[in-house]
């Protein structure tokens, strides 16, 4: 592959080899080992999502959602558990008593909205919905389907428990955004005791002007994470168990 | 009242007051209070419900669904944060690698089951559906339902956060079971920060030979939370806020 | 054994038989596996400490401080990883807006109490020591002491990331008190996603006029852990591995 | 004040202004409102201190060590509450099975070691310890010194519940360093439903090639938390109360 071609994680993972930290590096361990993927909704990733216009030059340069589907079918064709994060707000949420930043800024543009947890009309193709190329991997009877996260971690929902009655201890995360729930994942993972792995190409970030979520991302799983991969090598990982 | 229209709650809690432990009490705080219900579903308190065998003396005996009904209408009378805590699993969970005892007992005789998180079919009038009798206060626009908890407690769901989202600190505590998990959540809140008051007999237990939850749920409430009262103290207690 | 000789849980553990509920069973998995022990401490378990008033009566009747010791001298043997979860209460401790009633009586009558988290003089056999027979195994250089818990579960202390951190999917369960501190934490490891089994006579309880906390414990234990061993069984079942 | 005096974080925050985002800004709410500061301890903020090589240049840049004890002092001036929450590794910490990337080069250097929980022989002036500048509000008799956090969050110690317990919903955040442990404990407090401020040069991060921590958690400050002050505007608003 010649350098034109890769995506703007493969080249900064290329560069930023100087770093001079100790990466600890990650192996599967068939049957311990799990596919979890944040947010793989339509309103971060399709042109029409309402938060589009913040993370769309990120979603392209990566190369996103061709990366995270190719992700996730690896893992289905390996039989590996995939696990899913969703983000939904509901009208009460709507009556929180405060918000940090972000939190207002996906209420006040109905990011990840639905009618209500027990209803699911108008649900298909909505911007909570899963995006079209990810649904054979997502809809695969084996696939769990956790609570909604609330803010951007899995402290208030079902993820760490689904991923420990699967007997899993290892994670290769990915999904949206990078910096925000992809990255308050794999805080809480790692503090629960969780070996993490982050595809960095397979999620993407918010870019204001000033802020390049992408940047802070991929500083942060370098330092945190056991190792970054790029969706080639997950994908020729998950193939080699 | 006649000692003879007593619930079994009522008379346990006049026959046991030499303990001598310092009961902590419990004040209402306007706007820092809510009601929060565990599990108010047909599986538990239906006659046709898949645990009624193990619970249905204990419902009956504490007469829990009428009480259950006047705490949570009392609540939103007032205008009190009512947040309910549903139990659901989906087939997926039915993949879990291991159980305790009750997580088997449940999973054989498919209490809860629905079918997927993103399908209501058939769920209405199912054994995961909402009592009828609960479904005004329930049905509140303001009513906040949390997503499924999975075990027995709030740890793996958003009820904590949703409390916090509307600053509630204290926590008018009842639902179905009384030592599973009712007694689970009240001993999360109280890790949490939360002061909690359990309504004893808007609860009720599984009884089996040589085994009888309610009285392990009452002598548990006792010493953890900051008081029992019964649901005719508890709707007293909210009209006079 | 004749019957006369059992300890108390031994013989509640014989005639309780037919309850009907499907136990799960707990086998141990080497390197896998783990003995946890809540609050191995004199206020507890010594005629001289605080607690002994409410707690002494069930410790000599289970038997309590040689199975402890037993267990731990078992699991140190076996090269199985021993974790201590203290109960300590610092004098900023005593500054709490608000506390439940057994968290009130604790502090009361000082039970746990030391000078500081950074000052150990006077520690030692002080109510907040461990007993002197439980030392050779605490003291040995591989007993993870994790920080204090604070009221009665591990949510507020490092235990889960301890026994993760060492791969340990399951848990051998026992300590002070059996309806407090030891369900608290058997309540919040299931929820955590390990399996556990209580021993049950390596723990007591508070018993005050209407209230058994044994009785309470051992409800609660066969409804939510894997299973309820004995020492002798656990014993056996360690040096089995 | 001029701009070649002002302090990096003070300088990026004025020139950074064109985000965007709808920042929700943090008003101290007296009573309700705590200072938490994490690892205020000398191997991360003394020139002999094992991470000096790693964030010394940041420290510096900020004027860290100036502005973390102007920002304490001023909390315990005021009567708010001050909260710790320092990092600590013990002997049987250096035997996890896994760890990731930093923590890897923790345990390396042998940062935060300590003897043993139970034992401070050696403790005063070593690395684990606070630097002297901070003694004064931190052995301040109403400061909160929280167990060892383990990782990078306060999920593994009792942070939330001493907040709580302090019926706090507000926490002014400093410490060390910015994109680990002050990030994660932001993370975390937002999970648990508080409203956070963090202080931006109250705080350093590491800055090796390629990898800028300080700017990564900038960028993540300003998205998740509900606004970012410098330790000017904190102290000015801390005395306003």
């Amino acid at each position: 592959m010649t350098n034109l071609n890769k995506n703007r994680v493969e080249k900064w993972l290329e560069e930023n080899t100087e770093h001079g930290l100790p990466v600890t590096g990650f192996d599967i361990e068939a049957g311990r080992t799990a596919v979890v993927i944040t947010d793989p909704q339509r309103d971060f990733l399709s042109p029409d999502g309402v938060a589009w216009g913040a993370v769309g030059e990120s979603v392209v340069e990566n190369n996103t959602v061709a990366n995270m589907e190719a992700l996730m079918n690896a893992g289905v064709a390996a039989g590996m558990p995939l696990m899913i994060s969703p983000h939904y707000y509901f009208p009460t949420d709507h009556n929180w008593k405060f918000e940090g930043t972000l939190e207002k800024l996906m209420h006040a543009i109905k990011m990840f909205d639905r009618t209500s947890s027990l209803n699911v009309d108008g649900f298909e193709g909505s911007g909570a919905d899963w995006m079209e190329e990810f649904k054979p991997a997502i809809n695969n009877k084996n696939t769990v389907i956790c609570g909604a996260h609330k803010v951007f971690g899995p402290e208030n929902n079902d993820l760490v428990l689904q991923l420990r009655k699967q007997r899993v201890d290892k994670v290769i995360l990915a999904g949206m955004s990078a910096n925000l729930c992809v990255e308050s994942h794999l805080r809480e993972l790692v503090e629960c005791g969780f070996e993490v792995v982050v595809v960095g190409d397979a999620t993407a970030a918010a870019k204001v002007p000033g802020l390049d979520g992408m940047v802070a991302a991929l500083t942060n799983y370098r330092m945190i994470a056991s190792d970054i991969w790029t969706t080639t090598q997950a994908v020729e990982n998950i193939k080699a168990i």
